[in-house]
């Protein structure tokens, strides 16, 4: 394969301070930051004025389980932040260029009302939504919706899989031109540009249409994790949002699921592969450096402890010495993808469990980065060059100055050396990723 | 009971072309208004300079119905319409003092979802939320969330007061001053706090806590129908959208609701009594009458008859002589009150089928109001200060222009009068409307 030139992709990965876990304490931080609109409105628009590609929200819909003592001592376990659809509904309106991609589950909501949402988001902002599909894992979750346990690792997807098809289908409601608004002749559109999709499947009976006009999109842009399923990613997702930890891994995991989109006839191109990065940028390896302890040092070890157990699929780590082994865990219906990227980690570095809990609180088993940006520069370049990436989700450390420092610093190194825009290609978020715009299933 | 005083509340019921059923066929409208955002961030911002209490948006989560011809005819048929949670969000970013008030039904919805979405909003907009509880009786809605028919009507009210009453719950996993965010400790709620709602109820169980901080309001504003049962509205509204036609009907619902109110503990004060008003001004009575006519001549017949069929249960009326009476219908599952309405409003009036049509063509069955701005001033007056309104939720039959009309000519006659505020008195929905903030329940 020849050497990659054009552009690579930016994510903002919006989180309240910050991605690393204890950057609340962080004396530059907002604590408050997760009900602080204010403060999302100068990320957005930081981002925008920097020519990100899009912004980023994760979601769970409940509180990270029933460790109050825990759960109390950090702001990373979503009990006090603004829920993604909603803010980025309001984001859409103090914007004007960048993307807005949020999550939302399939396990617990009903394919009209996302299907709905997003496209309502994708006229709000001109054509600027992403859908980031998920399944939820955690018994937390389930129940707050009616169930005791979540659903099994097999079900999830088939449920997810299904729940992207009827989405599609009611994307597809209308024809671009249904609506034709003829004044004088009294007709508001053309019924036969109008389609209802009649879904009966496994999971879900929607008839439709959806009462909502096709999206300036087309169809919002359909994102994925790869902990959704590589299968259902090559098959549904149109950007991906993953974490690898080296660079084979990341070539690999590229190949494999560009590869796994020709089976089911689709153009590897109309998938961006976007793994997140945590960046800890100074201006000299000694400040970025500086940079890292700090936040490390804010740590509280019972945090620590709690997330490395949270991560290897709720496993209470508790009873073994901080100063040893990972012990070796027993299989969870947990997400297995997260479990195993830990514990590989912890084999490959040989670190104890408090060495694993301060090698992932930051960025919680993404791909980590301190360093100068002509450092960080040369990492995101080798892999987006070698076919690792398509381009990256950013999680800034600590917010806003995290975001900042990546703006001012590393994107003036990316630019010189090619790989950045200078300005948007487009008005909607798939022009700006290069995605094309997805005809109606009729036409 | 003496002469009543102080203001009356306003809401500006926004609905894309305008109110009236021809709207979008006025040389004045926008027919696509529905999909454009500027159009309401104009709308929203009218109403707030003009001190309106708040914006109001209904909503239905399905077209309205299998009748192509007819819905193609119209744009009051759900067919191309934002979502009104990801719009009052994006409202609520270009805002700063006017309410923010968004149907959402209990039908096909879960708890979880619709409380931390209003309380999500509530944060955004800095205590402007309110939720429009309903119920949805129509099929063509039950069909898009996997089921055959609708809930009955006895279902339905009980599914909905269980929601409400899971919803009152979440809105208070925490207490206000949780969130102690406490930097050099690490504690980042108070997990005394913190509360776990744990319902257990025939329809629903939710674990909680709910995964936003308490909403600057306590809870967002509980808002209403009279359609989704006075009961219902007098155990848990705070707001109430009703459809009166007559000052006697209005005086006896208003103490009919507010007398049920004693019967559970709540204060009359606790919940204003809105109902809609569909105002055609002119500043002279020919000048309101001819643009009352010109919207009216715009009524395709087929259009006005569906209508009617639609508002009476479905029943279809085709086979019937448009310049004949009303027949006697069946009693059907569909929404009760409507329907006797319509036939009230028939035979009080004796009208034919097609009088019918565009007797209720421009309210569909709210109260309709042709004339001056005194004209129009004397009739609300006379309502308020006669205790059969707290307020009026302002229908203009066509819109930008008779929201206006309403702000430039009927305003500063409600103002002379002393009915109508010249500032917000609050920040919130709540102080403005009136409306104590919830205490938390544990306190």
């Amino acid at each position: 394969m020849s050497r990659r030139s054009g552009h690579l992709r930016l994510g903002a990965f919006l989180y309240p301070s910050g991605h690393h876990i204890a950057a609340w304490r962080h004396p530059d931080a907002r604590a408050d930051a997760g009900v602080d609109f204010r403060h999302y409105v100068q990320l957005a628009r930081a981002a925008e004025a920097a020519k990100f590609d899009l912004v980023f929200l994760a979601d769970g819909v409940g509180t990270r389980g029933d460790n109050v003592d825990f759960l109390s001592r950090t702001a990373h376990s979503y009990v006090a932040q603004f829920e993604p659809i909603t803010l980025l509904s309001a984001l859409a309106a103090v914007t004007e260029r960048i993307g807005l991609v949020g999550t939302a589950s399939t396990s617990f909501n009903e394919p009209y009302h996302i299907a709905r949402k997003f496209a309502s988001l994708d006229h709000i902002s001109g054509g600027r939504a992403g859908w980031n599909l998920v399944t939820s894992s955690s018994e937390h979750e389930a129940k707050n919706f009616n169930r005791d346990k979540h659903f099994d690792h097999a079900e999830r997807y088939a449920r997810a899989a299904e729940f992207a098809e009827v989405t599609a289908g009611l994307w597809d409601s209308w024809e671009d031109d249904a609506f034709v608004r003829n004044k004088a002749e009294g007709r508001f559109f053309d019924p036969a540009k109008r389609h209802v999709l009649d879904h009966k499947g496994r999971f879900f009976q929607v008839k439709g249409p959806l009462n909502v006009a096709r999206a300036p999109q087309g169809h919002p842009v359909q994102a994925g994790s790869s902990e959704a399923g590589r299968d259902l990613a090559a098959q549904t997702a149109e950007v991906i949002f993953t974490a690898q930890q080296t660079l084979q891994d990341a070539i690999d995991f590229y190949a494999d699921v560009k590869g796994r989109m020709q089976t089911y006839g689709r153009d590897p191109d109309d998938l961006k592969i976007m793994p997140g990065v945590f960046p800890i940028v100074g201006r000299t390896e000694d400040e970025a450096q500086e940079k890292f302890e700090q936040l490390q040092s804010l740590v509280d070890p019972k945090v620590g402890l709690a997330l490395v157990s949270g991560l290897t699929g709720g496993f209470d780590l508790s009873g073994y010495p901080l100063d040893g082994p990972i012990p070796d865990l027993p299989e969870t219906n947990a997400s297995k993808s997260r479990q195993t990227l830990m514990i590989e980690i912890a084999r490959r570095e040989n670190l104890t469990i408090r060495q694993l809990y301060l090698r992932v609180a930051g960025a919680r088993g993404h791909w980590q980065l301190v360093g100068t940006p002509a450092q960080i520069a040369d990492q995101l370049e080798e892999r987006f060059v070698n076919y690792g990436a398509d381009g990256f989700n950013v999680m800034p450390p600590l917010l806003p100055t995290g975001l900042n420092d990546f703006v001012e610093l590393v994107l003036p190194e990316l630019r010189r050396r090619g790989l950045f825009r200078e300005d948007y290609e487009g008005r909607t978020l798939r022009e700006n990723l290069g995605l094309r715009r997805p005809a109606h299933r009729v036409r």
